[in-house]
Formats: structure tokens, C-alpha cells, sequence
């Protein structure tokens, strides 16, 4: 894939949308993580169930728990953002390195694979959907392979 | 997310490719498999590692072992497709279940996410970007949650 796009603008416009995911969640700030969704998307999460569509989704109550499994901050980087933007519709993907202490004061410093949907709306760029993943390994284990690093 | 998709003619191009690539899947005509997708597409599979990137994915020879790697048929059904399509860039997702019987004689029978990232290019669709995926499980055994149905 090369990096040319067809709309270096909304290329720019995508990258500034998912920065600032990145500073919702290193900031803990539910409302605005949200903020970045359309209604009722459709998410692919790393824990079961298989899918949340429609208004089933784990929303900002969601969040929140999640913010709050962590003690203090949660380290949040991003590696190999690729973003495709057309006039209306855009995917992205990218690894993401997620960090900190897990409340009960477990460590947890995990890899993950993200790609994101996404629909310009009313003239702004919302997620559509959300996939995150970490592979698993298929020697019998079946294990989630939480310890890869790219 | 509604069913209003700004392109319905696009939509209805790339409901035709994954049509296609479900029929070459099930023929095992690993060809054709390859033909659905841009040079060098960046694909974050089931097993490690946490993605495949620039020349070196699985392309044919990968396709073809993991056809291989089944006696006999492949089954794959696919569900929930939703399809957001615009003039050049698209995504899409849905569910698939894969099974069959492996080289050694253990079935499979499983449900995965799928998302894909797609581009229009020289006039033809093409898949630029694969993610595939199981969740697992978060209560300390880490395991892919392989028994999943939807």
C-alpha cells in the first residue's frame, strides 16, 4: 500500500481524529472517547462477545469500567498508522501498545492490532467501527498471543 | 449504523468481491483468492505475528498452505455483512464461521471477525487491508474464545 490518498485533507482530518482518541484515553476522559463514535457502532473488542452492534455497545459506562480496571494512567502508544481516506468513507489501522497496572496491581503491557470504519457525517469524520485483536497461537494452546512485540 | 450507504453501486462491487472470495475459499483456487487483493496489502491475521506488512504476507503460497492444511472441503459461511462504501475507499465487516477437518484428522469449527479495507484502483476494487480476529478470554487464562457463536 503506498501512502498516497486520494484526500490528503481528510487524511489530516483522520490522523487529528484518532490523536485526539489517544489523548481521550491517556486522559481518561469517557465523554470525549465517545465523542469520536457515531450512534450504535458496530465494535469488534478484544474480549468476548464476538461483535457489539446496534445500541447494545459497551458506550461510555464501557469506557469508564475500562478506564477504571486501571490504577492511575494508562500508557497508550501508537505504531504504523496507515490511514485511506476518501471523500466520505476512511479505514485506519494500527498497533497500539497498551500499559499500566490493572486494578489488584496486576502489570499488563500488551500489543494490539486496531482497524477503524470510518463515515463523515453532518461534515464530521465519526468511528463507524471498531476491530481490535491480538492473534492467538495455533499450536493446541490456543492462547492469545499477548506478549508480541512488532 | 443505518443500511443508507452513500454509494448503492459501489456497495453492491465490493457485496460481489466478497462473494467472490467466499466461492474461491470454498474451491480452494488460491489464484483467485490473490486476485481480490492490492499488491502488498497489510493484513493482521488469526495466528502471530501482529501483522503482515509491505512483501512479506502470506500471498499464494501462504493461501495455498492454509488450504492444504484441511483433508477435504473448507466451510465457510459468512453473517452480519455491513458494507460502507464510498466513491474509492470502502470497509466492510462481518462475521465468518470456518470449518472442516484439519491434515490429521481435528475439526475446526469457529468464529471469526472480519473486517476489511478496500480501495478502487485503475477501476476495480481491490482489498488493501485484512483484519481477522477472535477475542479471548480476560479471567487469567488468556485463551482464545474459539467456542464463540453468534
Amino acid at each position: 500500500m503506498t501512502n498516497v490518498t486520494a484526500n490528503p485533507s481528510e487524511d489530516a482530518a483522520i490522523r487529528e481524529l484518532r490523536d485526539g482518541l489517544t489523548d481521550a484515553i491517556r486522559r481518561k476522559d469517557a465523554d470525549r472517547v465517545v465523542s469520536y463514535f457515531s450512534d450504535a457502532p458496530v465494535m469488534y473488542i478484544l474480549s468476548p462477545p464476538l461483535q457489539f452492534a446496534g445500541d447494545e455497545g459497551p458506550g461510555k459506562d464501557g469506557v469508564k469500567e475500562w478506564f477504571d480496571s486501571f490504577e492511575g494512567p494508562i500508557g497508550y502508544d501508537i505504531r504504523d498508522l496507515h490511514i485511506v481516506a476518501g471523500a466520505d468513507v476512511a479505514f485506519c489501522h494500527s498497533l497500539i501498545r497498551i500499559s499500566g497496572t490493572r486494578r489488584g496491581g496486576d502489570p499488563t503491557d500488551i500489543w494490539v492490532r486496531e482497524t477503524l470504519g470510518l463515515r463523515k457525517l453532518d461534515g464530521a469524520w465519526k468511528i463507524a467501527h471498531q476491530h481490535q485483536s491480538v492473534p492467538f497461537y495455533m499450536d493446541g494452546s490456543n492462547k492469545a498471543a499477548v506478549d508480541l512485540k512488532p
